[in-house]
């Protein structure tokens, strides 16, 4: 009589813990989504944003202006922010690059260098550095600084806003 | 006898819960530090963060770069790139300022505008808008673009980098 006392109450321990566990994992995954990764995740994370920018960089000088704005957002969200002026979403963006560098010798050569990656949650990262172009014929080089700020995407990371500004001498 | 047997085994579901209750909620605790805010707190967030944007304006018009530059991290990370130059620290960046703008005359009158600004994480926000400085006697006006990525302080939202860029003409 005593034993079969016991094992409901056996049970009803188990059965504390199938209510908790899965509560504790369903309450840890939903945190997951924005929990800034751990040291293994931020290294990973900061190579996949570091990628993105040189498939960026190797597509410009490949002459691929769209295969470059691969790396932007293709929303309205996008924001491109350069020489004062705000433009915001995809289209918007990809034909200001048109615009601004209408031929291969427009685009020239260019170079991300001092490369700074943040990783600010699982979500959201930032990369500053500089840029230049290395131009020859009627052109000449420029360069300057940019800030990234960008958003994970189902497809991986993608810049969502985009300060990009242009030093007065683009000497190297 | 049989009532014996049961209240240990209640009280070893209470040890389940005493145990796995803590561990939830320090496991909680511990996400919650960079778990976004919820839409209530990202309101409170926002308007923090654009109450010290106001504030720095405030200090700026009162001609006082040393209030101004409470808003920055006071720290050696601190990044603030502007004209195509790189500065890192607090001490640098006021050094930068008071050169720039050594007079009341220099500073003119600030006024930020079109702000916006992203809550990114419990740590993280971002600050966008256009700035421009009305001035008189031998300076013309001048404004631009900026992104600013705050950092939470001990002390609240603080500027940890700051990218300003110049439009070429600054009519407002």
């Amino acid at each position: 009589m005593s034993q079969q006392r016991v094992i409901p109450n056996f049970k009803r321990s188990i059965s504390i813990c199938t209510l908790f566990l899965p509560m504790l994992f369903c309450m840890l995954a939903a945190c997951r989504s924005n929990v800034p990764a751990r040291a293994t995740d931020v290294a990973i994370e900061t190579q996949a944003v570091h990628d993105l920018l040189i498939t960026q960089q190797d597509d410009w000088n490949d002459g691929d202006i769209n295969a470059f704005m691969q790396g932007y957002v293709r929303s309205d969200s996008l924001r491109f922010a350069s020489g004062g002026t705000v433009r915001y979403g995809w289209e918007t963006t990809l034909e200001r690059y048109l615009y601004s560098y209408p031929s291969r010798d427009a685009m020239g050569t260019l170079e991300f260098s001092d490369l700074d990656i943040d990783i600010l949650s699982n979500e959201w990262a930032m990369a500053f550095g500089a840029w230049h172009l290395t131009r020859g014929g009627d052109f000449r080089d420029i360069g300057g600084l940019y800030t990234l700020i960008l958003h994970r995407e189902a497809d991986g990371w993608k810049v969502m806003y985009d300060h990009t500004s242009q030093a007065r001498t683009a000497s190297q």
